[in-house]
C-alpha cells in the first residue's frame, strides 16, 4: 500500500517521535510505501486564511472580496490556484491509500498544526459538498476520499480505564468522534480502531519495546483490519433529516447508535493487544 | 460580569463576525465589562513550540535540551518566563467572569488557530495538574479556572435536526464534549449549553435579526442559565480508576452517562460562590 503518515509532534526526540521511526521503518520492511508529513518539521501553516486562496482573484471578487471559505476552496481547487502547501498535500492524498494520524492528544483532540492540516487541506470539492452524478451529496461513507483507510495514533498520559466505555474521558472512539466519524468518515475514508499509548507520562524505557511491537502488530493489519461500523449515510438507516431511523437502536440516543454493529454500542477494540503503561 | 470574548473567523464581514458585534453590544448594554480576543485579527500565533517557553532556560536544560510541554509550561508559568502573547491571555482569563468562545465549526472542532488558543494558553499548572493542599488534582467541576462560566457560540451549515440526539452528525453537546467537557469542565469552568446557529449557509438578510435576537436573550442569562450537568470528578460518582460507579447509569455507556441529570440533580460546583450577573 502507499501511506501517508501525518506527524504531528513538536519535539523530534519524543516518545512518540521515537514511535514513528519505528512505525514507518515496519511498514517499508513489509514492502509498504510510505511517504511522511512531519508537521512541525515542515513549519507547515496552521491558520487557514485568505492567503490560502490568493492566487484565484475571481472567489474573492464574487464575494465583493469578503473570503467565503468553502467558495473561495472550491474555486481555487479547481481552478488549481490553491497555495503550493495545500497542493502539495493534496498531491499525498491522492497517492495515499491509507493515512496514519499521528499526535499527542492535547485537549482531548489534535495539536494546533494538524487541526490546521485538516481545515486547509480537506477543502471543499475535494472533502466536503463532493456531488454524484445524480447531484446527491457523497458522505459519510463515500466522498472525495473513499477507497482510503485511516487510523490515528495518539497517546494519552492517563490510564486506559479513565478512556474507557464508563471512563471519565469519555470512551476514546467517542473524544475521538469529530476525527473518525466528522473526519475520515465524512470524507469516505474508513476509519480503524485507534492505537492509544496510555500513561504515556509513566513510561520507562524498559516499556518502550512492548509499546513498540504492539503498534507494528497494529500496523501489520492496516490493511485488513475492520473499520469501525459507522452506519453510511445513504444505507437505509437515516430519514430525509439525517436522523436515524426510530426503529433503529430504538428509543436510544448517544454518539454509539451510529455504530451497526447489532445496533448498540461496539466494543472498543475488537482485536489487538491493548498497550499497557509500566 | 467581566466576559472576555474570544473570536476565532478570518472573514471580518461574516455572519459570525456581525453577531459577536452584537453580542458585545448588547453585553456592555447589560453593564457587564467586555474584553476580546479576536484571533485572526491578533495573528495569534497558533502552534505550541519550544519558542513559547524559550525564556526559561532550566525547562529545557532538565530534559537535556528535550521540550517536555507540560514541564516546560509549569516551570515557564510558575517562573513568569512564558512568551509575552501568552501571558497577556493569563491575564484575560484571571480578569474573566465567562468567557464566549465564538467560532464557525470547522470539520465538527474548533478553527487550528483557537485550538491553539487552548494548546498553549491553558498551561499546566493553571489549567491542568492543579493541586489541592493535600495534592489531589483538582480537575472535572474544579481547578485553576473555577468559578468561571464558558459558552461555545457557533455556526453551521447543516439543519438542527442532523445535530439533534439522533442526528447523523451526533447530538450537538456531544460533538463538542472535547471543549465543553474536556476542556471546559476539566479546568473547573462550568460549561453552559451552546448557542448554535443552523443551517448557517442558508441564512438570508431577512433571517439575520431573529438570530441576534436569540444570541442576546442567551446572553442575558449568561451568568444564571443552568450548565450542563456533569459530573465532578470527586462528587463520589467515579471510582480510583475514575469509572463511573457501577450503581450509576447501570450497563449503559456512552458519553451521556457523564451528566447527572438522569440520577439526580447535581450542581456543577459542590463549593464556591456561583457567578452571579452584573
Amino acid at each position: 500500500m502507499n501511506i501517508l503518515w501525518l506527524f504531528a509532534h513538536p519535539e523530534h526526540r519524543s516518545l512518540n517521535a521515537s514511535l514513528r521511526d519505528d512505525g514507518v521503518r515496519a511498514l517499508r520492511a513489509a514492502g509498504h510505501e510510505v511517504r511522511q508529513s512531519d508537521l512541525y518539521a515542515m513549519g507547515f501553516k496552521a491558520v487557514l486564511d485568505a492567503d490560502d486562496y490568493a492566487g484565484d482573484d475571481a472567489a474573492g471578487d464574487a464575494a465583493g472580496g469578503r473570503l467565503l471559505v468553502g467558495d473561495a476552496q472550491e474555486d481555487g481547487w479547481r481552478a488549481g490556484t490553491v497555495s503550493a502547501d495545500i497542493a502539495a498535500e493534496h498531491e499525498k492524498l491522492a497517492w495515499a491509500d491509507a493515512l496514519v494520524v499521528h499526535f499527542p492528544l492535547w485537549w482531548f483532540g489534535p495539536p494546533a498544526i494538524l487541526k490546521g492540516w485538516f481545515d486547509r487541506v480537506l477543502v471543499q470539492g475535494l472533502a466536503s459538498k463532493v456531488k454524484d452524478a445524480q447531484g446527491n451529496t457523497r458522505r459519510y461513507g463515500d466522498g472525495g476520499l473513499a477507497g482510503k483507510r485511516a487510523v490515528v495514533v495518539t497517546s494519552v498520559g492517563a490510564r486506559e480505564a479513565s478512556f474507557g466505555p464508563r471512563g471519565i474521558h469519555g470512551h476514546i472512539d467517542e473524544v475521538l468522534w469529530p476525527l473518525h466519524h466528522g473526519t475520515f468518515f465524512y470524507t469516505g475514508m474508513a476509519p480503524l480502531p485507534p492505537f492509544v499509548v496510555y500513561g504515556a507520562d509513566r513510561l520507562t524505557r524498559e516499556d518502550y519495546p512492548a509499546v513498540a511491537e504492539a503498534l507494528r502488530e497494529r500496523l501489520h493489519g492496516l490493511g485488513t483490519t475492520a473499520p469501525l461500523p459507522y452506519r453510511p449515510e445513504r444505507g437505509g438507516d437515516y430519514d430525509e433529516g439525517l436522523e436515524l431511523r426510530p426503529e433503529l437502536a430504538e428509543g436510544e440516543r448517544g454518539l454509539g447508535i451510529h455504530s451497526a454493529s447489532g445496533d448498540r454500542p461496539v466494543p472498543v477494540r475488537a482485536e489487538g493487544a491493548p498497550v499497557r503503561a509500566g
